[in-house]
């Protein structure tokens, strides 16, 4: 038996779930999974589908190829379990790309990472233990156009799917965010919109709030504007200082970018406008 | 427009989704929301449709017929917000009979409570705040058997669909327990199956844990052991003692049952064997 | 046996906890609970007592009163579970009050409520039920300092030691909230600084945020910016609206409002600058 | 400046802050954060303290002998950040031991890890990584008295204070708990006392629980029975099937077993009796 996940949106009118059944029916598709949501807002129509058949995904895509005409929609077909090739972008902190790594590894998080890029050094070790590729790309002000270049050239060469910002710390392009629209994931350490910018703990400490947390989203070029995938909170008291919060935060920020882009490569986010549907 | 909801199992086989979207297509519902399950131990198919349509009740209803029977289904179609008929049992705790009453009148919790049953006196004046009757019907071991007797007659006399055991302290007859099968729900004041029985909350003081809660369930002859609706916990400290959990756990009684009734009023919840499957 | 609660704060230096502890000594008071806090900011120190002893509460005072001297201590004193003398203010909404009201009846809330003012009629008869003085003070903009003046009235009359703002919908003017600075408690709907302002739900709802939230904070002149007490958030799905939203905020808002002042009222809160310590 | 941590427990009675606090001052020692907790069960007394002071750890000692005399005092006097001397045990499964030694590196586990026994191969990897000593020390029937020996004696050669089961999968005998009694620090991945034994998850996934969790506990003899130092769950639905719930529970195992060390290691946990005070 093969294992299909269907993704699709497109705009709502009556229907659509009977015209999708029926073509995953006619090859010969159970249905074991299924979500759908239908925004008020925009008038969407999202589903997320998976299916168990004896036939192959050639023929699973050509009954749905009608479908996806009539309806006008953004359909994606994709045997499930595959793995997302995604390249992780870190600068010197560990614990989101160890948490990501991990996961891999242990086979929770279905992405293949052929490449990790850094504009520095210390993380190469971690990268030789996964025996994964190390690019150093530095970057200055000077070179940075250079840079961008550089990795959009390493995202084609490795049909990259995924970027992941694993506590990058460098600011990307508006032309690079609109090269990687819908495909680049951030982690953000603040529970977005509060402390958006730089050393969110330490304005967070300043405020005096009682919970901090983390946003994972995607990568747009309005700076910490993107839609947001996922989010958590810890509780943090008045003896914590600023410092013991960036503490605190690293393991929410790792388990938060993980959850996220583990549903991405689920094919379990689509985007509504400016805000995600989440199929968990 | 008219909204209604579909419930429905069955046991699993190709073909459901798209035969009851066709019914529902054919009278002119469109699908606005939809949750399915596919059970892979008892292999039955749970499913939960909300739809929108000019057609009336009857006519869904018809529509409906053949796909029921053509796969043995299990279903239900109601309007949706229809308020379930509630009937609700106390001791002499207020605290989750306020958190039922209060949802209700705020419009959040989707039941009519036309009954309040009581072994005691206590609360009657908050069941005169809201406008419910409140009928006591003390117990002893002498008159249990007419004291059940007399709910039974009132669940009948007032078309009573469902009966919350809002921190009733008396136990059930086994064959009260089988007359309210599947549509008697309690909370119980610990995260079972740990600390079944009498003093929960001391139970948990003297093991030691860091964690206490509630949990709803059905209930069923097998005490303690009916299938779980939902669950909940909070955090303590070493320095709580046993009287301070009691104290803490009211709030998470109220709000942990009150989410169950709410589901199971919406028709989010479903029995799959001893497990229950929820369409949250 | 006697049981008080010493809270103090003052500038920090070596010999704090020996001098207290000395004076509490030498009135026979043994120590059973205490927490202290020096602030590495602002070089404050914190602490809180609970003893028990046989003397009375004058002595205690009395021997504690050479130490508060030496030290410049801001020192109270006061019996343990005397009821705060608490005035809640509300307008159409009666979640908040509700939960107040519901705690304190139930002996988990040290207050005790003599009055509630409330600029519309809806919630007198929850009120009434609770048999508590109900004050009806409209509001427009030709009378608000009238009304304003009334408020401050009633707290001289009844001794009013804390003003809970209940989700009532009028700002305050900055002269009252001067003249309440540290003892009117205000629940705020979102997690601040996230969405200060109206509507934060639609806000957050419109920004795609997935945690939802309330903050209880200490009222001062600039709105949405007083000392935050506590905050507290929940898990929203992209399949919820606005409305609904408004809906599930609303248990969140009563407990944390609920919390917030219980721990006022244990003298549990204290004013580190901007920030709060809270000996949860 | 040297910073001190002070741990102590005695039977309860009046005068023990003013004399530890007076000791204290009288070595120039500023109380930076003090805790402390009066078992109204066992009337023992438990206190945690870090000071800073001019003197080093000598004169501290010095001058707390007398207290500890007078109050038969169980006292533990170790510097401000002292690495813990820690042995981890592990079988085959990596999250535990990941999480465990990427704290430990990343600086937020203050503890040393000299060796980590296995009774298996596949961690290997991950402790040369660290650069960690791996000792291989095969379990039969046959060979488990001779491997406990071997434990025992690496134990004593390396001068481990913490023994930390990190999912080690073989039973310890009692002798062996009676001599790690206190020091050694097992996961169970169930919240305890529900699910003891073999499986928890598949036990917990049979029960139709929507809540499952972890527990830290120390090792005793009675197995499952431990005093319990921490616990976490997280919520699941009825579409996770028991090897999701083992997949999702890893991360759970993991955070809970690395914080309840951490504060093991910071002298914050104590034995009252068979639960704990953990001044976290």
């Amino acid at each position: 038996t093969n294992e299909f996940i269907v993704s699709l949106s497109c705009p709502d009118r009556p229907g659509i779930v009977h015209a999708v059944s029926g073509a995953l029916l006619s090859v010969g598709c159970n249905i074991t999974e299924s979500q759908q949501f239908e925004s008020p807002e925009t008038h969407n129509f999202f589903m997320r589908i998976a299916v168990a058949t004896d036939r192959d995904i050639e023929s699973v895509r050509e009954a749905l190829g009608p479908v996806r005409e009539q309806f006008g929609m953004d359909l994606k077909l994709t045997a499930a379990g595959a793995l997302l090739r995604t390249l992780i972008m870190v600068s010197k902190e560990a614990h989101a790309l160890n948490d990501l790594l991990f996961s891999q590894r242990a086979g929770t998080l279905p992405v293949h990472v052929p490449i990790i890029v850094s504009n520095h050094l210390d993380l190469k070790p971690l990268a030789d233990f996964h025996g994964i590729e190390f690019v150093h790309i530095p970057v200055t002000a000077a070179t940075k156009v250079q840079a961008e270049a550089k990795l959009l050239e390493l995202v084609a060469e490795h049909n990259i799917e995924l970027v992941v910002l694993a506590r990058y710390m460098q600011i990307l392009s508006d032309d690079l965010c609109r090269a990687l629209n819908g495909r680049a994931i951030n982690i953000h350490h603040s529970f977005l919109p509060s402390f958006k910018g730089a050393k969110p703990y330490h304005q967070a400490h300043a405020r005096g709030v009682k919970l901090i947390g983390a946003t994972a989203h995607y990568v747009t070029a309005d700076l910490d504007e993107g839609p947001i995938i996922d989010q958590e909170v810890i509780r943090v008291s008045h003896a914590r200082t600023a410092e013991q919060f960036v503490a605190m935060g690293r393991d929410v920020e790792g388990r938060t970018l993980t959850r996220a882009v583990g549903w991405h490569a689920e094919r379990r986010v689509m985007l509504d406008g400016h805000r995600t549907v989440v199929f968990s």
